[in-house]
């Protein structure tokens, strides 16, 4: 498998400018529009022109913090994970037929070599790269590189935004399959946000019976229980502990809904955690011991693409009624702020516009 | 399956006196020897004679504390779960011809009829009876009764002390079994009292290749790597993390081990906690999400005796190694409180002697 | 638990009848109406009157050979083995609220004391009485007997005959659990009779995308597209190797299906075969070597019953369509011949009509 | 990731000669030397010089049958696939560091980025290259290249044999992984030729208490007895049947052994054919479904390296033992007739003699 660089350039980047246009992260709180050339394609890559970026909290975190944990933004970098495009170029090692072609991304690069990812776990690739975390750039921006098997064609039934927007179903799947989730389960939803959501319909896909989702909101739990969940709960005023559920995901991050959340959980039950909250979090230890519960997290996810198009275009799972917000290229600075506002889930921008 | 008392009684109960003598926790700190009604048989039970009673720390506990968490040892209990004995008689559907078998015993009796029974998980039976919990009596005493397949046969080249070990062993199988130990594995064991070195023991037995033992003596240390560590690690200064081994087996309930021991398992590990601290323990649940660890513990255990006994009689496991004091039924006292000095690690009841 | 059945039998059978009216099959093709004592109550069982009962293939297969394999009719015995109820009374270990209860039977009783009970694959008990098995009766009569977690209530939207086919459903989805069929999942079935499109509704309800069902019988496909399938096969003209399916699930018992059928599924796929035929049928071993296929089959199913009642409840499964005949006690016989006519699947006697 | 080949070119193959020797299978039974250009060298590749080729059943058959299935040698062809040897050179990926280092090679090519390889199968990956397989060259050379990370360091406690070996070793490993043996299992292996031998040392390692195997040779019954069978059975006079094993594994391919091996296997037990015999076999399928067994067999294995380099180093499996012909490379098509003579069970051609 030799690859010449100078062959895929030329097969490739016909019809592909040599510079595109980029919202660039300069540093914390400081977004600028740039100038950058065309990323150079790879044996096996393709080329993707892109046509809708989902904004998510890590993007926001990083435009407001300069930084999440080790990764630390000191050089500027292309925010923007969740995306879809059309092929405009390929590699030499890839099909020229796919030129043309629409698909949802997924946007990490593992080694394939490492035991980790000959055991078909990727994801946890000691040498994954992973868009939008430096210093690898990600998607506010024209074109964007990715290894051919990790750009899925979509059909036409699958929206720009419902395919950008594959990135953060891959996590509620993935949490749903970590969680064991089978038909007739009950289940438990810390936080009602878009991952939340997500991750109800998700559980509903998977089979669950009982669905029940927690938070503070009124707003997004009756969006919710109209788009996946089957009971609402007030994380205010409402008890989990003894709902006895199957499975516990939590999508909310906060401490105490984990710990409670935890409680909420029959023996043999499992607890995956997705929100992002502190490093540490004291837990109900002697209680997971007492019913032998299994507790974990997902990182990302591996082989979801396929399954989430097949929910998608079968209609058992309904992204586009996630977006609450539009914004081109230019306008990616407010996409990111818009999260801030009630009522708003996600905000999606458009590099072609 | 219709039963008769009466029936098992007479077929039962004869050679076996009408009372025994029991050494009874009256309240916290207060034991008494005293004559007792030997139990009655039901139809799927056996009566066995009592050989030989490990002392466990949660017998300790009961006796210094009075309580384990939610049970309170509010009216008399007889302590004790870890025994071997002699079947002196048997419940009308039992075979007869299984009196003067030498039994290791199962102390728990499951509803057989519940959701987590039916499942094959016994152990986290809601309405499950488990010896020396109140108000559920133990083994310090003459004469016990169990359901008959709760009462597993032996050979004669496992000794009653083994026997009786059995539990505690069963303990580490099913810690092994949960934290997916397999030939190959690198192991963290935290902590080399009796339940770490046992838990050593059933990790080589089940393969693994580096078994790494952690503790604060250095003469449990030293003792761990003569029966089943091959790598010794003093808590005190020198660091697990990073160690990057496959299962972390926690047998010392302290935080700051399960927190650092945590952290020395790679990507897709698995965490199991056996030691019991405190209810609730503050842990680095971003790791934990970051490798997709699984986190989970033992109670008690599923099914574990007919593999104890095979491991015991092929020598892959020795048991009698652990055994550092001996005590006849009236000194059971002292047995309780003999852990405490150094160098001491499991005493033994005889309720014969 | 010591159990009285004086006891009982006095708290349970006031207002149950002495006699009961019976549909026995005497030998071979012989069926004969009986007046039968009422079957006495053990302390954990509830005597149920049977409201519905499907009639099986296996039903049909002793009237016609008076044998099912090593199963000899060398005595009278009732049939069948899918059945719904009331509960006419209930044993003195049984709380006496449930008299008066709508119930789904599962019609087998499992020891719980053998190494396959206690780990949760009763239904491989060695030890385990199943209904209309011999020398078991079943429920062509007006009272059976079953252990109290047998009897499953069901809430008022699932009607007697839905409920009496729970246990041909169990025998669908136990199959779809074993051939781990998952969202997503591209699934084949040979056969569209009851069993196959019984197995169709699971699968669709366990998340598969794709399920292909083939059979020679157009008007069976047809329905089968009507009630779970997505695509249908002609067994005679259509080719099902190279479908590159997950998972095989043959409800034909046709050789040349199931050699077929297993040629039809991909690498690390699953084949279980339902359906009954030859004792020996010669296999592409090399395929299933090659592929790492993983071949087995069901024996009947555990745990299926709150599953099942769910599906149904939740309109997900649909089992009254599957009705095409209906019949008093007294036309167990002509119940039994029904199968025999085209366009019927499932003839259902009435015990109390 | 961009590579060049001249680099590497450059990198790699100093010191390496321009030509080198092999024995080649120009067609079946015609084997002749021949001088070949060194194999070139890819960016993510290493060169080996190999020490140490181990001949398999299927080289012989190559051999003499000039195919195998529908793989056909109709060019010439390096057959050997069991190799270890020393790295001569690297690739412009590889470190080059590695230079020199003693490794096993596992021989095959996959893809990488198909469904399999992305789910930790990729020994089922239907694009993978597999040494000796038309038209894909083996080790009966001087030279052999492979992605570097199918090339383990092994320490020098290893012999260049037993390293050579592992790849038959793997066979054994990766059939005790599929076929479920843990501590305590009881296991029927069929055929006590090589891999046979392998797989009692597997089943050994992976902790099975019981070891039957069983042959018609009782030499090999005896040899099989001394290097970690438990139980020898003669396949002539000894009946396998109601053995109620854990797990079969036949090592035989004789249909008369896996059809009386899988009778042999109790309850939810497991069947894994290694044994290459006729495409169809016929099988007891209703004993196959009654027990709820799985039966699957192995094609080749996926990440079994580390573990066997690992149980040869501890010396919990003995390879050398399997050697009873060494051969030069000129006498390598003795070496394939070799395997004829009784008492023989590995040839070895050694192409640095």
């Amino acid at each position: 498998m030799t690859t010449s660089t100078a062959q895929s350039r030329a097969s490739g980047h016909s019809e592909v400018p040599a510079t595109m246009r980029a919202a660039v992260l300069k540093r914390q709180g400081d977004m600028a529009m740039e100038t950058l050339p065309v990323p150079k394609l790879e044996a096996d890559q393709v080329l993707v022109k892109v046509a809708a970026v989902g904004v998510c909290g890590s993007d926001v975190h990083y435009y407001e913090h300069g930084r999440i944990g080790d990764y630390v933004v000191d050089h500027p970098l292309i925010l923007g994970h969740e995306l879809s495009g059309r092929i405009a170029a390929v590699g030499s090692d890839v099909d020229p037929g796919r030129i043309g072609q629409r698909v949802a991304v997924e946007p990490q690069r593992p080694c394939r070599k490492c035991r980790q990812c000959k055991a078909g776990r990727y994801n946890l690739c000691p040498d994954i790269e992973f868009y939008a975390t430096p210093p690898v750039d990600g998607a506010f921006t024209e074109y964007v590189t990715i290894q051919g098997d990790f750009a899925y064609e979509i059909p036409d039934s699958v929206s720009d935004e419902a395919a950008a927007l594959i990135e953060p179903l891959s996590v509620g799947l993935w949490a749903c399959e970590r969680a064991g989730i089978k038909p007739g389960s009950r289940v438990l939803i810390a936080g009602a946000g878009p991952i939340g959501i997500i991750a109800a319909q998700a559980a509903r896909a998977y089979g669950a019976a009982e669905i029940y989702i927690s938070d503070i909101a009124e707003d997004r739990l009756a969006f919710a229980l109209k788009h996946g969940a089957t009971h609402a709960l007030n994380a205010g005023t409402d008890s989990v502990e003894g709902l006895d559920v199957d499975s516990f995901i939590d999508a909310s991050g906060a401490p105490q809904a984990v710990r409670s959340g935890i409680k909420a959980v029959g023996p043999a039950g499992r607890v995956i955690l997705v929100g992002l909250g502190a490093d540490d979090v004291e837990l109900p230890v002697s209680y997971i011991q007492n019913h032998e519960i299994w507790l974990s997290g997902v990182f990302r996810y591996t082989n979801t693409w396929p399954l989430a198009i097949q929910l998608i275009a079968d209609g058992k799972v309904d992204l586009d009624i996630l977006v609450t917000g539009k914004f081109t290229l230019a306008e990616s600075e407010e996409a990111l702020k818009a999260g801030k506002q009630t009522g708003q889930l996600k905000a999606v921008v458009y590099p072609g516009r």
